[in-house]
């Protein structure tokens, strides 16, 4: 519980020679997420906030929409060799007429669709199973408002400072306060936990949010946040291909490479309120 | 196929306004992969190299140790909604005599050991199907090799300049010299290409040889590294703690933050050949 992060000894070495020193690590330890007893997804994850996590990942899975649907979530008896607990096993127990997953989460993502395996079929997979698809969400936000959201994040993020090695997920409201930070060795798990975070407050849908994630945005986190209604994504670095076009056809606002006082808006660029009119310009620049 | 990029409009926005232009992306699309004609698994990549991906994944999680463990391996007819094959489905036909995976590689993995799920457990099933464990590679390297090798990486590297959205992994022979570079949209991914590659060359074991990743170093990645049998893995940021234990326990050498002349060594210091005396101090510095 609470290991964060792991104190090491390790060598530097710099062009002024070599010394020893004590280093500070990111935690990474595995969750197994049972549900009703049954083992259903294993995730290498830095320990802390697991029960969040585990609804976060059931909410965006399509097991669970509410609070409601878990009658509880808690650690099972899971001893290490040295016979202590290692609260590595989380069991989540649905509420009375909740349909328990399919086996494979994963297999079960992809029959959803007649197609073959492809971009088009994964794209319908969320389309079949989103309940808040953030098409008609009315946000609008200024320029100004998402450039002050990195700050803002690495601020929040107590952890990666002194190890380097966590992805932060942060979820802001339309006025760009923050309402939750998430720090994991997985950006998935930090998005699983901000979300599930919200789920226990009764947050979902989040309407009117902006979740701001650091690194990449890939068709996962897109799937993530729209499973949670969230109509506006930001990410520091850039989108895959299966990204935008999963928030398109969400109707979701995709914002990549968010740094210093620029971006680039892939999707959903009505929510984004410019004072000066865009230039248009066909060369790549 | 080799559709490593896509081209997309992207709104740009900067303090001296907004306008529109053409962006490239990294390509992801959902890779089906088959044994024996049954679906083991689905990850989500960037297409290309994609025999080498399958060659890879089933070499780190141990269903195969050669090349002359697979008889073929092929696209199947998999049509997306445009009628023509999408090649995101992979079949692999063992040899005859070589056992197909469990079901759940996932759950195999856990398994296999009988303690709960934690890293100790997570350690042990590595070290159970570790068939080339580089514990006795006599391989030593100057640091001034390890401070090229992001250079030599970056020069490889097509994509990642374009879109800034692909990881990469580099295989590098004792002198520094690049073996093989392959770029995805996961990082495993990229591993996976590299290690398939030299499979599908006879060079597995890879004693002698080094890996470089881009990004952090996660217990999944020093896990695959350790079954090929590599000594020594240098990511450009971050390790976690499992993955220095791992690394620990498998006598492999592990550096990270390795960015212009300076790195952290985690473990296996005995490889990298300082020139000077190392100073010892408790302080963190």
């Amino acid at each position: 519980m609470g290991r964060i992060t792991v104190r090491r000894p390790v060598l530097r070495i710099t062009s002024d020679g070599s010394r020893q020193r004590p280093d500070t690590l990111a935690a990474e330890e595995p969750l197994e997420i049972r549900v009703d007893s049954r083992p259903l997804s294993v995730t290498m994850r830095t320990p802390g906030h697991d029960v969040e996590l585990a609804h976060g990942f059931l909410l965006t899975e399509s097991v669970i929409t509410t609070h409601a649907d878990v009658r509880t979530a808690r650690y099972c008896d899971s001893p290490g060799p040295d016979g202590r607990n290692t609260y590595n096993v989380l069991d989540v127990q649905l509420a009375p007429g909740v349909a328990p997953p399919d086996a494979s989460v994963e297999r079960n993502f992809y029959t959803t669709s007649s197609c073959g395996v492809c971009g088009k079929a994964a794209l319908d997979a969320v389309r079949l199973r989103t309940r808040h698809p953030p098409a008609h969400d009315p946000l609008t936000v200024t320029p100004e408002l998402l450039t002050d959201i990195p700050d803002r994040l690495r601020e929040a993020q107590r952890v990666f400072s002194s190890t380097g090695g966590l992805h932060a997920a942060g979820l802001f409201d339309s006025t760009g306060a923050l309402l939750a930070v998430r720090e994991d060795v997985g950006r998935h798990n930090a998005v699983d936990k901000v979300l599930g975070w919200a789920l226990l407050e009764g947050r979902v849908p989040l309407a009117g949010c902006v979740l701001m994630v650091s690194g990449r945005a890939s068709f996962e986190l897109v799937q993530k946040a729209a499973m949670a209604g969230i109509p506006l994504l930001a990410a520091v670095s850039a989108p895959s291909s299966l990204a935008v076009e999963l928030a398109e056809e969400q109707g979701m606002t995709l914002v990549g490479f968010l740094r210093g006082p620029s971006m680039n808006v892939y999707t959903g660029a009505e929510r984004i309120h410019l004072q000066r009119p865009t230039e248009h310009t066909t060369s790549t620049g």
